[in-house]
């Protein structure tokens, strides 16, 4: 097998993917077809694994009753954090609504299996923690495929991950990591929402390069 | 501005992508032009970061004598992780010749800043571990960016952390992440190197997914 040849417009098209995947708040309530969600988590697992040690998990969340505990865990984990900001950064903060777990169609919580006997222990002794960034990186995955489907993901982190992790009844050895709003969104842009609202700019790359 | 259309060709030639993107562990010694590397490390900064945090922090290795050590420090861990293992699949292990640390034309060691002021902490005082995952998603983003130019990425992970801090002076607050070969590969190939010396098989998707 050759392998293929990108060319300069898929490059060009690809860039305009990575500025164009945003965490997405604000979803309209139109469903997403199962059959796509299931191509999106199809190609979130050729992401790259330690070992190919593939730990991602995923727990596709559609009961209302879980769904409302999730909501209950984010609106006392949020209330908590702005506690922490004062003034003018908190009232930003509050408007930044920052959870579209109301509004998405698709709930996806996603964990690491730190027990799966695959990859066997290959390339983590030194570096325990790539076993999780190996679903980190699944979770990267499936944002990029939705966003080429026109498809936003919002990435709920302000949440009591024991708290997630017992309301979804995942199994023990299971690690949560992340829980994922998907849906068409309401405001397409390509300026991350924190940019917009004045909490943090872009900052410029050189700075962040050291040469060794 | 309006959000841009991606095809249904886009959406096929990034799923094989997804699937080139390989890591690679043997490589040409040509060089890769610094305008080049400037480039992917620019789209790699393109990735998601919690609160804006951008805490992602590259190190371009060029210096022969730190090269050297990088080497040394993996040839040891090695050595080590080697012990760990018996049989076949100590010499499956062996023969998988791990590093191109010694062919990889560039040398890329990666690090989350994890005191940086920026992103204000917003979104992860219950999940503090997003920092460092959004310097994995730009490590990703990296990867993918290189597959899109044909160039291979290997990730090092069989290195002892505090020892590549030190040969690589980094400053004290940031958290060693990644240890990256970039170059053109030797041999290009769609099946994970993993795979093709029989250390494990790609896992059906079924089973790794929920419903709840």
């Amino acid at each position: 097998m050759t392998s293929p040849i990108f060319t300069p417009a898929f490059r060009a098209d690809f860039e305009n993917l990575l500025r164009w995947r945003r965490d997405v708040r604000h979803f309209l309530t139109d469903p997403v077809a199962p059959a796509l969600i299931d191509n999106l988590l199809r190609q979130a697992m050729l992401a790259p694994s330690v070992g190919f040690s593939q730990p991602w998990r995923w727990v596709l969340v559609d009961d209302p009753a879980r769904r409302a505990a999730i909501t209950e865990n984010f609106e006392q984990a949020n209330a908590e954090a702005l506690a922490n900001y004062h003034d003018t950064q908190a009232e930003s903060y509050a408007r930044l609504k920052l959870a579209g777990v109301r509004e998405a169609p698709v709930h996806i919580a996603v964990f690491a299996d730190t027990a799966a006997p695959t990859g066997s222990g290959l390339g983590r002794q030194t570096m325990p923690g790539t076993l999780i960034w190996s679903a980190v990186m699944a979770i990267h995955t499936l944002w990029l495929a939705a966003a080429a489907e026109g498809l936003g993901l919002g990435w709920v982190s302000i949440l009591d991950p024991a708290k997630a992790h017992a309301t979804l009844e995942a199994p023990a050895d299971w690690t949560f990591l992340a829980y994922l709003c998907l849906g068409w969104p309401a405001v397409p842009s390509p300026d991350p929402l924190l940019e917009r609202e004045g909490w943090e700019r872009r900052l410029p790359p050189e700075p962040l390069i050291l040469r060794r």
